[in-house]
C-alpha cells in the first residue's frame, strides 16, 4: 500500500498537491529549494512564498532541500515544478537514484526546447519501460487552499496504480477520476494555456462576453481537431480534464495565462508583459513548442495560429482578431 | 428584396434586433405595448424602459401600439417576446393577418404549458405550411448596445431565406451564420438556461471556479446526449449557436438565469428570488416544461434533474449538489 510519497517543487501547485496528499494520509517528503523554506514549513506550516494562505499539516510533511533525504522511503516521485524547469530539476537527480522510482508528473506545458509533453520527456530522459502517470485537472491550487471542491484526474496505464494514487487523495473536497489517456491530457492542458492567453487578448481589446463565448467554443473545436490528429482514440472531451480544464483556465482571472493576454491585448510588448508579471506563463512557451508540431502535422487551427504570430512574431493583436473573427462560426 | 421586417416585442432583446436591422438598412415597424412608448422612442431614439442606452435610428423605426400598423408593408415577422407572452401576443393577433408573412421567431424558452418550443408553437398555432424561421446565438443583449462584437445565427429550412435575412444582419458588430437546424438551437437555448440556474445556484451554494468548469463541462454533455435524443442528426455543437449559447449565459454576470440560480443557492426560496428579481429567468418555467419530456425520453441528466427538483420541487440544493458532485468527472 502506499504510504510515502514525494513531490519534487515548490511553488503554488506543488504546495496545493502536497496538501492533498498529506491530508489524504500519505507521508511526503516535500523537496524544497533551501533549508530556510523547508525550515520556515516545518515551523509555520506554510509555504513561505506561493500559496502561503493553504495550511499543511507539517506532522506529515518532510519539507528538505536535499534529493537524498526527499527520496528515502519514497517509492512514487511527483514531479509539479514549471515545465520550464523540469529539464534542470531531472538533471540534478542521479538517474540511478530514480531506477526503482515510479514517476508521476504534474506540469502543464512542454518541456521547453524539447518538444515533449513532461510525461514523456520523463520516460525517455530516465529510460522508463512504463508510462508516466499525470495528474491533471480543473485546478487552480488557490481554491485548494480555500478547500474549494476540484476535480483531479489520474492518468496511466496501469489501471490498479492511478486508483491507489487516487485513493490517496480522496478528501471531501477533492473528487478523483481515473483515465487511460495521459498524453491526450496533457496535450489539453497545453493547448488550454494558449486558448486563455487568446481569451485574455480578446478582453484585453475589448471584446465582450458575446465574442469570449463564441471564441471559447470554437477554440474548443480547435482542441477536438488537434487531440484528433495527435493522438487517435476513443475519448470524453467533456471529462473535467480536457473542457473542465479548458474553461477553468480560459474563464478565471486566476490565471496567469488570461492575464498575460490581457497586457498583450491592452497594447504593452510582450516581452515587458512577461517582465511585468513576474510568474511564469505557461502558454508563452507552449505556443512556441507546439508550432513546429502543428506545421509537421499540417493543421491549421486559426485561434492558436493567431496566438502563437501575436506572442512570438511580433504580429498586431488587432489585425490578427480581425482574422479571427473572419473564422469563427 | 427585404425592405421592411415587423419586430413584435420591446424588451431589450427586442430592442437589440430593432437596433440591428434598422442599421442593417430594413425599415423597422415595431409593435410596442403603449402610444406613449412609441412616443418616446420616436422622439428620443430610445426605449425607455429595456435597453435604454442603446441609440437607435427612428428615421429607420416606426413604433407602433397597433398590430395593423406593425404589419404594414412588412412581408417578415419577428417574434421577439419572452417565451411567457408569445401565447398571448400571438392570440391578440387576427391569423388572417399572419396568413402571407414569413414567421421569424428570436424567443429562448418552452411556451409556457404547450411544450412547444416557440418555432413549433407558433407554426402549429398558425397552421403554416413551411418551418418558422430561428434567430439565435450567444448574445447579450448589453452587448449589441455596446456595439460589441457579437455571432448571431440564422437558422431555418430555406437556405435562400435565412441568407437572405442574414445579409441585413450584418454590420461591424454583428457577424451572421446561417443553419439548417432551427429546433436543435432552440432546445439549447432552453438547455443553457437551466444550466445558468444550476450555475447560478452552485456560485450561491459558494462552489468555485474548479468545481463551475467540471460542472459546465459536465453540462455540455448532457446537451450533446438530450439533441441526440430529440432531434438526432448532423450538428457541429461547437458552432457559435450552441455551446457558445451555452458559455455566454453560464459564465457571466448578465445572465438572469444565472441571478437567479444564485440567490436560490444562498438560501432564498424560490419564489421569493423570482420575485425580487422583477425580470423573467426563461429557465425556471424552461426547467418545468422539459421535465415530462425527459421522463417520457427516460433519459437522465444528473445536473438538469436536480435544478428541476430545486426549482419545482423544493429540493434542498445543498443536498442535491452533493448528487450532482458524484455524477460529475
Amino acid at each position: 500500500m502506499l504510504q510515502n510519497i514525494t513531490v519534487i517543487g515548490s511553488g503554488s501547485w506543488a504546495t496545493a498537491l502536497v496538501k492533498i496528499f498529506s491530508e489524504g494520509g500519505l507521508l511526503v517528503n516535500w523537496l524544497v529549494r533551501t533549508q530556510e523554506q523547508a525550515d520556515h514549513i516545518r515551523l509555520n506550516s506554510k509555504n513561505p512564498r506561493y500559496l502561503c494562505n493553504a495550511e499543511l499539516d507539517a506532522r506529515f510533511i518532510n519539507p528538505t532541500p536535499h534529493i537524498k533525504d526527499a527520496l528515502t522511503n519514497a517509492h512514487v516521485i511527483v514531479f509539479a515544478v514549471p515545465s520550464a524547469y523540469l529539464k534542470a530539476s531531472v538533471e540534478k537527480i542521479d538517474k540511478k537514484m530514480l531506477a526503482d522510482k515510479k514517476l508521476v508528473v504534474s506540469i502543464k506545458g512542454f518541456v521547453p526546447g524539447t518538444g515533449y509533453i513532461p510525461s514523456v520527456f520523463l520516460r525517455h530522459h530516465l529510460n522508463k519501460a512504463e508510462q508516466v502517470t499525470v495528474i491533471s485537472g480543473p485546478c487552480h491550487a488557490e481554491e485548494i487552499a480555500l478547500k474549494r471542491n476540484t476535480y483531479v484526474t489520474i492518468a496511466g496505464e496501469d489501471e490498479r496504480r492511478t486508483t491507489e494514487l487516487a485513493n490517496c487523495m480522496n478528501l471531501h473536497y477533492i473528487k478523483t477520476t481515473v483515465s487511460d489517456d495521459p498524453i491526450g491530457i496533457e496535450f489539453t492542458a497545453i493547448l488550454k494555456n494558449i486558448i486563455a492567453i487568446a481569451n485574455g487578448i480578446a478582453n484585453g481589446l475589448n471584446y465582450g462576453d458575446n465574442f469570449q463565448a463564441v471564441l471559447t467554443s470554437n477554440a474548443m473545436r480547435e482542441v477536438e481537431i488537434f487531440l484528433h490528429e495527435v493522438y487517435p482514440g476513443k475519448r470524453d472531451l467533456f471529462d473535467s480534464a480536457y473542457f473542465g480544464d479548458l474553461l477553468v483556465t480560459a474563464y478565471s482571472d486566476y490565471s496567469r495565462n488570461r492575464t498575460l493576454g490581457k497586457l498583450v491585448g491592452r497594447g504593452m510588448q510582450v516581452h515587458n508583459s512577461l517582465h511585468s508579471m513576474g510568474m511564469v506563463a505557461e502558454g508563452y512557451n507552449a505556443s512556441k513548442e507546439l508550432e513546429p508540431l502543428l506545421k509537421k502535422m499540417a493543421i491549421t487551427l486559426p485561434i492558436i495560429n493567431s496566438t502563437f504570430r501575436i506572442l512570438h512574431q511580433h504580429a498586431n493583436a488587432y489585425h490578427e482578431f480581425k482574422l479571427i473573427e473572419k473564422n469563427l462560426r
